[in-house]
């Protein structure tokens, strides 16, 4: 991706994913750069996260500057999870679903708790086949102690049949919960809580759907001439429908 | 506020919370005239409701367009609706509360149902002082029957002292919930809920802060030599908040 972004960029309008969040901001110099020689348009790292829970987050922060952010994800495939397992020697095939504690969830959103450890916030679980003959119970020791992904939480091993993992988790629901906490008022006596969440049936549809909208904002931002490499954050919301200024005032403000 | 607005609007840069979802076409007209006369920048119609709901709704529309949309709002205080009681014959003092049905709520959220009653949504309580030797039934009647204001709702009527209200309803708290429920897939066959909430102990403290973080955004558009009037819409989320560019990318998105 870092290398077929700006490839593109430097021919078409471009609308992406990129979700490496560490190397955003060295992607996005190379897509700018790209972007402005041609004079297209290249709007990065859009979908849900990052993307619609980004904006939600700066929403929060401007509105609530004395607060606590608080993400959420899942319950949900996380790729980079199912596919760290399945490079584990013995394991012919596995999903791993990330879950939101309800207690956490829940102690945020009644302002009651905002701080917690990475194992307070989400457990993961995770449904393996192993090749025949494999020692499961040394897959399921690699699988929990594995340093980043899996070492800092509490985390669940089901061994099943291809069969069942065919059948019963091959769909990719996602989702998650942004939460911004925070006080207002001379002596910060008023608390506020900002909430955004998604339920999504199918993570690929709905990240498909965000790219598409922004792909509307991105063809008018080149339509005025606009050049360079741009994020949801430099998009007015308006852009991103298929209506026009006076409507979108008339029926949606 | 028609008056004023375009009076400032022809002084200064300006920000309001102009909520007459009925006049807004109107008064933006009025308010882009005067503030591109001056040379200024007017941004209108922020706070919560209008404002952040607003641009939920049009950020629920874009990503999800084969949808409904369903908005609730409190458990709050309404200004009008306790207004329209002070002014009934009898009544020396009354407050209002807009109430969410929690059942419809959650048939929202569950994707279990999307079209409501009016009457389905909300249930209205209204705590009421009366004058010495006013006829309460009377009062009462008036209030559960009179129309757009109450007719459609399940209403409740308490009758108590000055003492009581000013004691126990002097607070503002207020907040909602934004859905846009909606389907994708080549038969629909995918749902996906999309759900903003606020939770506000001081409906006017978080409405400020609102305002205060769109005051950033119409001064960086006046400092880009910009004019006339703007809503939320028109506004790239990263220009509410006091970050660079650099730092937003870097660490929110």
């Amino acid at each position: 991706m870092l290398e077929q972004g700006p490839h593109f960029a430097s021919m078409f309008t471009c609308v992406d994913s990129f979700d490496t969040h560490a190397r955003i901001p060295e992607y996005f110099a190379s897509m700018d750069a790209k972007a402005k020689e041609a004079g297209k348009i290249s709007l990065i790292s859009v979908g849900w996260d990052p993307g619609l829970f980004s904006l939600i987050r700066v929403l929060g922060v401007s509105c609530l500057p004395k607060g606590t952010d608080n993400t959420f994800w899942g319950k949900g495939v996380s790729q980079g999870h199912s596919e760290a397992i399945r490079r584990i020697d013995g394991v012919q095939d596995a999903i791993q679903y990330t879950v939101p504690v309800d207690s956490a969830v829940d102690a945020v959103r009644n302002a009651r708790q905002t701080e917690f450890s990475t194992r307070q916030k989400h457990t993961r679980e995770c449904f393996v086949v192993a090749k025949p003959d494999a020692d499961t119970e040394q897959i399921k020791n690699t699988i929990v102690t594995m340093p980043h992904y899996f070492s800092d939480y509490d985390t669940t091993v089901h061994f099943i049949s291809q069969e069942e993992l065919d059948r019963d988790h091959g769909t990719m629901p996602h989702g998650g919960f942004v939460f911004r906490t925070g006080q207002t008022g001379k002596d910060l006596e008023s608390s506020h809580v900002m909430e955004f969440s998604l339920g999504l049936d199918s993570n690929p549809e709905f990240t498909a759907s965000v790219m598409v909208a922004c792909a509307r904002a991105a063809c008018r931002l080149h339509q005025q001439g606009q050049t360079g490499a741009r994020s949801i954050f430099d998009i007015p919301v308006g852009m991103l429908v298929d209506m026009t200024p006076e409507d979108l005032r008339k029926n949606l403000l």
